[in-house]
């Protein structure tokens, strides 16, 4: 007898979409939050997202050549503080690890807000030759920022993240190892994520504390506001010269390497959430779905359905698919409304007309188009509907992100679309931080970043009148 | 033109063993020390075989059905304390944090010595029914000690891990989690890095703080000495009823779930280096090694020479081995070193005259063993060769085993056994701690457990000479 289980209802999100998000992570069991103030908990499912995400990831990383290490979690006071930027950007939000068991520190320790100091500090003194260069690192683990508001995925004490740290022999290897990482951002957004991107430049404000430049994938959620996805920097020769990491040249004299860094974290899931969720819940892009295919069997009391059920998903799982069955003694209405809300990217049902018929039902998340298809054609047609998942996601995120670019050619103005329309602002801009700070106190935006596509809107900046040749992304950033 | 490159020596094992180990340690390239005390860097290369360990028993752990999660790293010291024999065995060896940015914090926060805590206030708010028993977790995170003294991989302030965190309905059930999950260890150490294990039970004197019983798997090193390989808790319901976490029973009512811990670290990489290496470096079992096969062309100049070896290269790649070429301008003998300092568990070499002939020598590094075959057999023949290295170096760690067991009837046999022979020394145990205590303070070993396979040496224990009906293994513990 089929147990009447009460749906879970989630905030719709035109009525508020930070409750639809927090509402989300907790009833996919995503998150919870820890008994510690601002930290949170990654559940089995919501670490699974991760770890498809890490396993993508990392794969690309090693196709180009970096290799995983793993550096110590705390840093002495004194070796952050060697560069002066990066310690002025970071120390102010770091945990101070003061006491050691039984002993109190001569100096405290920082938890890893970020790990360019280790880095440097090991290469100082395992680095001789160009001939070992590049040295191409990276690491996965948490770091701690003591934020003040925190929000799952997108803002918390701690997180988890890659961070890629690299030395090269030149600047141009360097820039271009930058540049190919931040493609490979972009294409994990794009091609894995389902989630199109604006890259560009940072700028000086709002770049990454220590670097000589910045770039980054800039995505817009469903509320049109903008999430930084991720981020890579060169840093020239300035950590190199600050942490006295040296080499011998081909010259036959002492160099310093060319640096990079680069990183990508669980707002990830974040991101996705917000990209591409509704009011029934999570909507995941198939190739980081923990289920990528649930499979339901109809009147499963019934003789032959739930044999019929367990042979479509062996079949599925045999081609290569992260499958799973739902015969729970739930309602049907209830396992529906529960794989939704999960995000699972599609369902399969099918009941005992069916198996008469030989065809069972595809329902995709995203859109809810039921296909009937042969039980021959299986395999093929749940892939088939798994890369239209993949497709309609990327289509109506691209969507979203075209029609939310608006030209502004004053704060104002940048200030009224933004309220009325939201999304980016895009204006030309002299490249003063002075108006930077305007559109910050006048019209409650941040710049995004300086587009490598660019598009000349006039010649005057938005914001003091004064000649401009760049034009710059604003948003109201998660 | 050759280049001589000076190849690296290290101590030998029977000059000083732990010279010896720390020379492999950084000779070859698995870790380097931070600059803080007591810290390590793994290096790309021991950071490899570590996902090597990682990726096969991940897979282990889900084909039992757990689930990997993370949880936050800081535990508040009120929560910490929740259990008093867990807080007085890890609290003196914690690393607290006392400031979080500018605030001092009101609490300060462990870094987590071990997870049992935050598991247990997790499930105390998210666990309701006994339809969500068992719950199966695991994590893979880094940990912090704060030890006195420290070695690479056995002992160091930080080390990465995994711990594994499941509660059951019922003890039985908990209790097989913990037979499951040690069998699963033992699997581990003589199947994957071919060292053979003694499984018992440990004394009440060196089980878990906190747990009912603590099971072990106990291993051998070349010096004879003995290494607790990994261990496996369980903790009936005592660390449930100190931290609140209930589920409704199938009666209704409210009960207390059963528990279970265990947990394997970066020291089983310690345990490989001193369990197979020699006084050329490290010699790694072929399924953790991060290079299987190594193909090194010998007069590389010639024509046709390289050609040929990466044509090797790439069919061995196609046959799923792991597999480089070093075509460096390195001499033949350096590189010979090189790659058995690291340990690659089979060298190929390719001449011009074993072009003319269509053969080729593989080269096994656990026993030197040479053996030339056709070129059309090579991924069956490097594959047989891998398989061998495997129980070539199974077979003698096991002889090194069981030729080192001695069985003794009094304290002063024993000692006189560890000293003149080394290695487990067996005896019978009246179960009293201060016969515990009096082989510890007078024959300086500890004991190391009841092994399951029990053998009645004699009615009487070893140490007072009471009635006893338990054999327990002694030894000097790394």
């Amino acid at each position: 007898m089929a147990k009447e289980k009460k749906v879970e209802q989630i905030t719709d999100m035109e009525v508020d979409f930070a409750q639809w998000y927090t509402d989300i992570c907790r009833k996919a069991e995503l998150v919870e939050y820890a008994s510690v103030k601002g930290f949170t908990i990654l559940r089995p499912y919501g670490y699974a997202i991760w770890e498809n995400m890490q396993r993508i990831m990392d794969g690309e990383f090693k196709k180009t050549g970096h290799q995983n290490v793993a550096m110590p979690v705390l840093i002495p006071e004194s070796l952050l503080k060697k560069e002066g930027e990066l310690v002025n950007g970071f120390a102010p939000e770091c945990a101070w690890v003061t006491q050691g068991g039984s002993e109190e520190l001569e100096e405290r320790l920082a938890f890893r807000p970020t790990s360019e100091t280790m880095f440097c500090d090991h290469w100082s003194r395992v680095l001789h030759s160009y001939r070992e260069l590049p040295m191409l690192y990276n690491q996965w683990c948490s770091v701690i920022r003591w934020e003040k508001t925190t929000r799952p995925f997108l803002r918390s004490r701690e997180f988890w993240w890659q961070e890629g740290h690299t030395i090269h022999e030149t600047a141009e290897e360097a820039m271009a190892e930058t540049e190919q990482q931040l493609n490979c951002y972009a294409d994990f957004y794009e091609k894995v994520l389902a989630i199109p991107v604006v890259k560009g430049r940072k700028t000086e404000k709002e770049k990454f504390a220590g670097a000589e430049a910045t770039y980054t994938v800039e995505c817009m959620m469903k509320d049109h506001k903008a999430l930084q996805g991720a981020t890579s920097h060169y840093f020239g020769d300035k950590f190199s010269r600050a942490y006295g990491v040296t080499f011998t040249g081909r010259d036959n004299k002492l160099q310093y390497p060319f640096q990079t860094s680069w990183g990508s974290t669980t707002r990830m899931i974040g991101a996705v959430i917000m990209a591409h969720g509704d009011n029934n819940g999570l909507v995941l892009p198939p190739q980081i779905a923990p289920i990528q295919v649930i499979i339901l069997p109809v009147a499963q009391h019934k003789p032959g359905v739930l044999e019929a059920a367990s042979a479509l998903k062996e079949r599925l799982a045999a081609a290569g698919l992260r499958v799973q069955m739902d015969d729970s003694d739930n309602s049907m209405g209830w396992k529906c409304a529960q794989y939704e809300m999960k995000g699972v990217p599609l369902r399969v049902e099918i009941g005992p007309r069916d198996i008469e018929n030989g065809q069972c039902v595809l329902v995709r998340r995203n859109d809810g188009e039921k296909t009937v298809i042969r039980l021959a054609e299986l395999e093929e047609a749940a892939k088939a509907q798994l890369e239209l998942v993949q497709k309609g996601l990327y289509e109506k995120a691209k969507i979203n992100l075209e029609e939310h670019c608006w030209p502004a050619f004053s704060v104002e103005e940048a200030k009224k679309l933004q309220e009325e329309k939201g999304g980016f602002i895009k204006t030309m801009w002299c490249g003063d931080v002075a108006c930077e700070q305007k559109m910050k106190e006048e019209a409650g935006m941040s710049s995004r970043c300086l587009p490598f596509e660019q598009e000349k809107l006039s010649d005057v900046c938005a914001c003091c009148g004064r000649p401009a040749g760049k034009m710059i992304f604003w948003g109201v950033a998660y």
